[in-house]
């Protein structure tokens, strides 16, 4: 069926039937702002990020499912990296009409199995045409207690730095997408379907344990860098501590030169985090309680060093490239 | 300058020193959420809308500066309809790369003269590439006091149906710029540079008026058609009665079908509102304070009469189409 057959108004009533009011929606899709309450004490979080076709995902390699899932995903660890809550979600989607009934299912699909497991309600929207590319737009509002928000300006040298997970798995992916390649099914998922950290994040700030956080979808040398200029500090990190998966490894066997996927390779959604030295005894046991690997990569230095990396071999060097910038001129 | 010069996050920063402090902004832009409180005994009101280029605005009629005071107008509206106060803005871009420095510092000039009108402040958003459309996507956040929030869904038969200011300016400055020719200077500002009722929507709220309530995008007819099929009523129009602008009078003198874009013409940015008989006393002496003008336009009736208009001469029709329907196939 074609979107024409259906109407704008149509779409929409068949997502609101899809949808499930959630916990605190007072009044959910169908009017001209949906009407919420948080718990009482908390910060409203509220993050919005916008995907363009050609830019964030190319048609040929997307299943509209995972996009769908992805969607939801990297909206909702940026609350994650404050610790918070999802709760709400906003949906703006710009459809070009010649895009199948089905495939715009399929997105809302994934889209509301991610939000359920995030444990966010679809509350409004919006829907129109595109004259050119798939545009997604969502916005989450996430809840927080008041006190144990963390910012990223928080990090002071001597902090030990933390990320969750493995790195450059989603970059590998993408590279080995764009050069005709199959990747690894690990790989892929961590591409298409990645997961947000929530679970840890609120248990790392309930537990007060970060002096700043921020979600990986730069990169981890931008991302953290992020960190670094909001804390007014530098950062040691060591190359040969970075966790990285089996499949990543096999390819770094292959090249070596491979490691700058994990440095500055984007959308690894892990959460990056700075703990102060008497927080530290408290990581281990929650660490253990949630089972994602977290793991020291480096330490937080006054901010005349800026961030400097060790090689495999202890060779100190200044990565040059910080990630990905929308609007960088080709190299 | 282009924007490939500034950098991504160069225009972020740019953008970070322009804005002020928002009232109950705790953390605002620079980090992975915005972080806000709300007045206690208030309902969050969210709403997001997304304009694309070529569906929602043409570069070539297009003011930067009233692009982005437009793009906060359109959005803020929706809160103005459920009688709430606009807070906090979120602002996404979608930028193609070869436009200029100067046209974003206008656009982004123009939305934040925008939002300190409304009271709300900017407080976070996502930059990112585009390799076609310019793509703007706004959330807002605001509040109303818990039992002031006007829904769509409260029309009564024998409620008197409502609507502030002129109908159809906006859809007839869009119609003469169509066709190549420059549009009478209230229309064209009507089009470019709607204002949203806030003060109206939240003074109708507080004193208890409307049974229901909508902004008018879509056109009168198909938000009207919001109200009804939200409430399970239907109603009786006039055309007589419909408030026209001077320069739309004008244009009806040469052409009397031109009448249809009073009733189905898309982004009057007005309030749409039912009253009960009871409520009607109090309505004047509001509208006298606001100096905004309200007119009578017709009458709830039961769902079973649908929607009916009444032409100049009294003669009854159902108005067939709808507004606008973003993937309708062309006529």
């Amino acid at each position: 069926m074609k979107l024409s057959q259906l109407g704008e108004f149509g779409f929409i009533e068949r997502i609101r039937r899809s949808v499930s009011p959630g916990e605190g929606v007072n009044l959910g899709i169908g009017d001209d702002c949906a009407a919420t309450t948080l718990p009482p004490e908390q910060l409203l979080l509220t993050t919005t990020d916008l995907l363009i076709e050609e830019i964030h995902f190319r048609r040929q390699w997307t299943d509209f499912r995972l996009l769908g899932r992805k969607s939801v995903a990297v909206n909702v660890s940026d609350i994650a990296a404050m610790g918070g809550t999802p709760r709400h979600l906003y949906l703006a989607l710009g459809i070009p009409p010649e895009l199948s009934v089905e495939g715009l299912d399929a997105f809302v699909a994934g889209f509301l199995e991610a939000a359920t497991e995030y444990g966010a309600a679809l509350a409004g929207g919006d829907t129109c045409r595109s004259a050119g590319p798939i545009v997604i737009s969502v916005t989450a509002e996430g809840a927080v207690p008041e006190g144990e928000l963390v910012r990223r300006s928080g990090a002071r040298p001597g902090d030990a730095v933390y990320v969750s997970g493995t790195l450059g798995d989603s970059a590998l992916a993408l590279q080995l997408l764009a050069a005709g390649k199959t990747p690894d099914p690990l790989l892929a998922r961590r591409h298409h379907d990645p997961t947000a950290r929530i679970g840890l994040g609120r248990a790392l700030a309930a537990a007060g344990i970060p002096s700043a956080m921020i979600d990986l979808s730069d990169g981890l040398v931008a991302d953290l860098g992020h960190i670094l200029s909001a804390s007014g500090a530098g950062a040691q990190l060591h190359e040969g501590a970075l966790p990285l998966s089996g499949p990543f490894r096999q390819a770094l066997a292959e090249d070596p030169g491979g490691i700058k996927l994990a440095l500055t390779g984007g959308e690894d959604y892990e959460l990056l985090f700075t703990v102060p030295p008497e927080k530290a005894a408290a990581l281990s046991p929650l660490a253990d309680s949630l089972s994602i690997p977290l793991t020291c990569i480096g330490t937080v230095t006054p901010s005349d060093d800026g961030l400097v990396v060790k090689d495999r071999d202890g060779r100190p060097y200044r990565p040059g490239w910080g990630g990905y910038n929308h609007f960088a001129r080709p190299e």
